[in-house]
């Protein structure tokens, strides 16, 4: 039997997928998410258990361009043709996207340099159809300028407690931000956020802080007070996930 | 009563919709159309039949930015309010972008001066989710630069009749093409078509004979032998509705 003689492999999966229908990213019972749907590819093809270790947690009805995660096989397969078989049992709004071997150690969540992430808002009278599924729709006028004046408050290395919703626990509170930039074509607004790592809702709070910047509601200097008060009950809504999309990670 | 003092106007309706779930912008018996939703909307706030006409009968799965209509009511309603009136009886992939009264001779498809589709290409080895519903995806590596050059050739006044699919009697299958021209943006492909007029499919087989250009089945050289054929058979395939979009009318 061909199988006596595979060797268990480690391999690294770049994913994409429209978060709209999922419950997130991570397993759970009795819901429907993008691990869950790679779990079960991973059965068909490989006819066993397969241990699929994400690199981010993302929430229900976010999107990715960019999620990683590893898989040990027991098969010959050759690793460039994984991605074609997982996608052919996998639904169309999830596609792996490349596969690669790695080692044995590499562990997609701790060995992750940084990771970006994007957030895209339709800032229009009217709502677009063709951007529905993946932008946050906002009819009050925004001030891009004074958005990225606070944009660029968030950079560097802070404790981020008053941008971290309730409901995990984390040994730190503190991250570093490499860069928080902001880029409009015609209504839509794209916020680039990239940080060695992100707290639960992080992104989605520091948006909908941007967002009362951009009303006037907040004054960009006060970010920094914001971030300084430690006190989620400061800092802004947080965004729809709809607008959210996990980007890039970097090893 | 306040109807008795309404008189007759006509709108001038820009809307934007999400093709895939309608047969088309037209009306039809046993089928939801963009133009049968506009219908139903109007005749909620308006409490009687309202004439839709459309600029352009965009084909099942055709999406529009920018399709114009005019409707004829008699309501003393504000002509600003009219699109938050009709977007709230239109589903969401269906939104009324703007309105303005026009003359009563105005017509939105005799005095459209031209009219201008994009069509988008995801040229890669595997499909993106996020680009599925308005994209067409091509695994097969496209050459641009070869079918830029083709695409040049469409411009000026030619017959057309060899971008013509079979099934409508028009009047001339000649046509004049103000521009098309082709961007990339990593792997998206975006052609743009400007002209007076098009023909029944024209954009999808110019679209399809640009993609045979790509794959080098078709030399940049042949599209004007392909113009000159008036033979349907010697262009390339209807490509498919879902990449195509109605971008812009102009009057």
């Amino acid at each position: 039997m061909d199988d006596l003689i595979n060797i268990r492999r480690k391999i690294k999966l770049t994913i994409a997928y429209n978060g709209a229908n999922y419950a997130g990213w991570q397993v759970q019972n009795n819901a429907i998410t993008v691990q869950g749907n790679i779990i079960e590819a991973c059965k068909k093809i490989f006819k066993c258990e397969t241990s699929v270790m994400g690199a981010s947690r993302t929430d229900a009805g976010v999107h990715a361009y960019g999620q990683v995660a590893t898989i040990e096989i027991e098969s010959n397969i050759e690793t460039k043709k994984i991605p074609y078989a997982l996608n052919a049992h996998l639904p169309s709004d999830i596609v792996v996207q490349n596969a690669i071997e790695v080692d044995k150690k590499f562990h997609p969540r701790y060995n992750a340099k940084n990771k970006t992430y994007i957030y895209k808002i339709y800032n229009a009278e009217f709502p677009l159809p063709q951007l529905n599924d993946f932008t946050y729709f906002y009819y009050k006028k925004l001030d891009v300028k004074k958005m990225e004046i606070a944009a660029k408050q968030f950079i560097g290395e802070h404790d981020f407690k008053a941008f971290c919703s309730a409901g995990t626990s984390v040994k730190t509170t503190i991250r570093t931000i490499y860069d928080c930039s902001i880029s409009k074509e015609n209504n839509l607004i794209t916020v680039s956020i990239k940080g060695n790592g992100f707290l639960y809702n992080m992104v989605r709070i520091i948006i909908g802080t941007l967002i009362e910047v951009g009303i006037g509601k907040t004054h960009p200097k006060e970010i920094i007070e914001i971030i300084n008060s430690k006190n989620r009950s400061m800092a802004g809504k947080t965004a729809p996930a709809k607008g959210l999309s996990l980007l890039q990670i970097e090893y």
